[in-house]
């Protein structure tokens, strides 16, 4: 099943994509479950999917996409984690997961606009599959990780690279307001089926920019989760944005920014793919 | 004034600190202003202050000290900002503060135990000055920055040194459950007065181990929310630790690491001490 958060007449819901429909089970169920992350919470999809029936159903032409979990306790973010991109970073390889974090207000939805800040132009991409946590957890072993997972997303965790090099610390240049695209929705893991042979792949303006398959990451999911989990206690509705493939912008000749007017997408197989167009701040 | 957040008969609430007593705001004022963040987003501290007459008092032996925020949306800190700690850390000079972030479940209150993980002994302290925002912003110029604060605390950015140091993002080591120590309360900015000249020290089993004035920072504080604000939008109830003296345990021969039994101080003039025994993790 695909689930998401979107608007429907200017109220902001949640339900399931069926199709090219979108059924709002936000405002059947709004009592128990007013957003996505408290039916996850509840482990309630899908008890809240037999509510379809009787839920009012949306064209998806009709509606606003926002972010898949607009509201997550914790976003984090595994950085350098396919070998082609580690190699053009220029970083050393290390034994565990780099991890920086996002703020919830830095994300945007679904063909919404990516914002370049007017304070910088080096607006990059970085295509990801994120992954949605659905059972709670501390010290979850690599064993239980995939026990853990409620479902997936494409992630465009898009990242102002100057601010991203002040310093040695990534914040600044990952936490701009509207630059992380999270969308179209989320799939739970048995409709995804086996992640490792899936293709991701970053176009801008319809040209392939990243192409790997999720067999490429340096620290896969199990191990990920089994080291979020070491350091914090994970719940239901967390993101894990699961690192990007080599091809970024910054590392290019000459470099590949976005600017007002591109369209980016971040396609995963079977999973969909994540649009958004760029505008400058106003 | 000085509020605070903390347990009173077992429930949480906030309130005015008075001297001895704890005033319980949040019990009277329940339906506007369920916690210290509410009342800050409604710049309704004075307000509440005036229902002090009719709110019960608990004294500070009975009441539970919690974070003084226990909820921020943001918790910003900022590395390396007091010269003596660069040198010992051996980091090059910036032109830009060093950000990092910590989520709202790695903190923990005055009197608190601050939690020695299972998986670490590298646990050390780090005193600092806590900056609460009070009116939210975009781009805060240095002249505006003051009056965006609605108060200040002391902060024990506790830190596991191994797992800070596992890659060069700071993330892991820097968020483990019952780390970060905040409080006891709130003081606002009319009655700290002038910040430059007041002192802070952070003592383990009485010993100073840490020893500096505000005027010693590398960027103040205006610049520090200039900064912020330039990446992120600052909402009320926001927390920035500004940021650590020289003398941290990790770079002292032999390492001071704190351990159960042990207790560490920060004090702030005027301000006050925050205290936090060690335990291990259970």
């Amino acid at each position: 099943m695909k689930f998401a958060t979107f608007k429907a007449n200017g109220t902001a819901t949640w339900g399931i994509i069926d199709g090219e429909d979108a059924v709002d089970l936000g405002t059947v169920l709004r009592d128990r479950y007013p957003d996505l992350k408290s039916a996850i919470t509840s482990n309630a999809l899908h008890e809240a999917a037999e509510q379809a029936g009787d839920a009012k159903q949306y064209p998806l032409s009709r509606i606003e996409w926002l972010p898949v979990i607009p509201n997550p306790d914790k976003i984090l973010c595994v950085g350098l984690n396919y070998e082609m991109h580690r190699k053009e970073t220029g970083r050393a390889e290390v034994d565990n997961p780099t991890i920086f974090t996002r703020f919830a207000n830095s994300q945007t939805g679904h063909l919404a606009k990516i914002v370049r800040p007017r304070v910088s132009h080096e607006l990059d991409f970085e295509g990801e599959l994120a992954i949605i946590i659905g059972k709670p957890g501390r010290y979850i072993s690599k064993a239980d990780a995939w026990g853990h997972i409620a479902g997936y997303a494409c992630y465009n965790d898009g990242s102002v690279r100057d601010f991203q090099r002040h310093t040695h610390q990534f914040t600044p240049g990952k936490n701009f307001p509207d630059t992380g695209a999270f969308g179209p929705w989320m799939m739970t893991p048995e409709e995804l089926g086996e992640l490792g042979p899936l293709r991701i792949q970053t176009r801008v303006n319809g040209q392939v920019v990243q192409d790997a398959t999720f067999e490429q990451m340096i620290f896969d999911i199990p191990r990920i989760i089994e080291y979020c989990s070491s350091f914090t206690r994970l719940e239901p509705g967390d993101v894990i944005a699961t690192g990007t493939p080599g091809g970024v912008g910054a590392k290019r000749t000459p470099p590949l920014w976005l600017k007002p007017g591109d369209t980016v997408e971040v396609e995963i197989d079977r999973l969909g793919t994540l649009r958004n167009g760029i505008a400058d701040e106003v």
